[in-house]
């Protein structure tokens, strides 16, 4: 193959550090794929460094040691709290409360490109704490924990509501409560889909009062995995105490009303990003 | 701000085109964001353009009229069969087939790599029928129906099965077979999620009759909505009729036996990309 110039590498360099968050690439895989030398590579790299940081579209990392190299975090999220804003704005329309206080949200679970932004802005919050998984419980989370996964680099991992019969690997259940209902429900986990020792970040649509959150922190402990931190999309603002504790949401629901519509406003600390 | 290099440009154009596929930009769009000529651009992209190519990383295509730009297209994807081949390897395993002849594919899904991959195939199929949104039936495939709908720059909506009281908006229901279990089963979708005279793409992991398939074709045709395409994960081989045809599954399920493991072979088309 003919020498490559820097613009070359540098656009395929930028494409692969972009499809693979969190990824490590050593130095040796991009000298290998273009016949370069590590000190052109460590240049084009910075190139990309510079450029992405000045245009906001995330971080290059170099990681030292052995296994080191260089990775992508798609964050810090450009224009935060613009963006938060504009999903308050869309949940806030007085069409989206249904009958008994639901806040519909479908439509932005559906939408690739907000649920993306969505799961950079709750990696960003955790990728310090090097989560081995994200877990969730089906259903509505599903979209964003593989949102915040992609954006880590790691899997997404989905407890069950109903274990069908044989559908599944050995399990674990927990029963929990369900912080909106107040009734007894149940959660499975394939014992095959984690293991002992390894760290988790729950993410979830919605909370109240936590109960299915506190679900899945027992059921981790059950693993004995460490639990690394809690994200969720949103966060109903209310007096009684929360059974979860040191939750990251990106935006609190203060009032749900079905005359007026819901008022959903971003987390204080969307503003300091 | 200071005049940017052609190699900046580059690499700011390869990571937006590779974080929005299918997206169109404008010429105008990066003209602006660089305060560079047209003409300046043009040459810009097609250097991102032949990299691409000549690395496999996807395709740029120029789309020509008055909302005209280019637009990146994740596929073909480098590799597809050796890629196919490997989660075949996976599927075959042994202790992957469950009691009652069930295969374990909840770590496949788990993963965003792997999910996303096998998503930008089932998109490659299906791009040039231009589907508004993919359509799916929860659980098990959602993340694959996100990954194609990434891929092709559309949402991924969810019909439920169990429609739980007052959750969603006023939704429309059908009965289906299961083929699996021969059972009657429901799916419902809300009525605000899709529009009549759309276009659909039907994607989920797992077919053997199509009994779950044509429910959601079913459910289509309620809505006015053309299904341009059926996507899935296995596709399990069988003699009896199915209740759908013109399936482009990724990969063929020959046999699931509980002592020998199950026997999962790359659909022939793989082969031919």
């Amino acid at each position: 193959m003919e020498k490559l110039k820097r613009n070359d590498r540098v656009s395929v360099i930028s494409h692969v550090l972009t499809s693979s968050p969190n990824q490590i690439f050593t130095l040796n895989h991009f000298c290998q794929m273009f016949d370069a030398a590590k000190s052109t590579i460590s240049e084009d790299i910075d190139l990309v460094r510079k450029c992405f940081a000045k245009f906001g579209l995330g971080m290059i990392e170099t990681v030292a040691g052995a296994a080191g190299g260089v990775r992508y975090l798609p964050f810090p999220v450009n224009g935060s709290l613009n963006f938060i804003n504009g999903v308050c704005h869309k949940l806030s329309t007085k069409d989206r409360v249904l009958p008994g206080g639901y806040l519909y949200t479908n439509d932005i679970m559906s939408d690739p490109k907000l649920v993306n932004t969505m799961g950079r802005l709750i990696a960003s919050q955790f990728y310090r704490q090097s989560p081995d998984f994200v877990l969730t419980v089906e259903t509505k989370g599903i979209s964003l924990a593989m949102a915040v996964a992609n954006a880590l680099g790691v899997n997404a991992v989905v407890a069950k509501r109903d274990q069908q019969q044989g559908q599944d690997w050995p399990f674990v259940s927990i029963n929990y409560i369900s912080g909106s209902s107040g009734k007894i429900q149940t959660m499975s986990l394939a014992k095959k889909l984690v293991k002992e020792g390894q760290r988790a970040l729950i993410v979830d649509d919605f909370m109240k009062a936590g109960g299915t959150a506190r679900g899945m922190i027992e059921m981790m402990s059950e693993f004995s995995i460490t639990v690394v931190g809690v994200g969720m999309m949103m966060l109903r603002e209310m007096d009684v105490k929360r059974r979860v504790e040191d939750v990251r949401s990106l935006m609190i629901v203060k009032n749900i009303d079905e005359d007026r519509g819901a008022t959903v406003v971003p987390a204080p600390w969307i503003s300091n990003l």
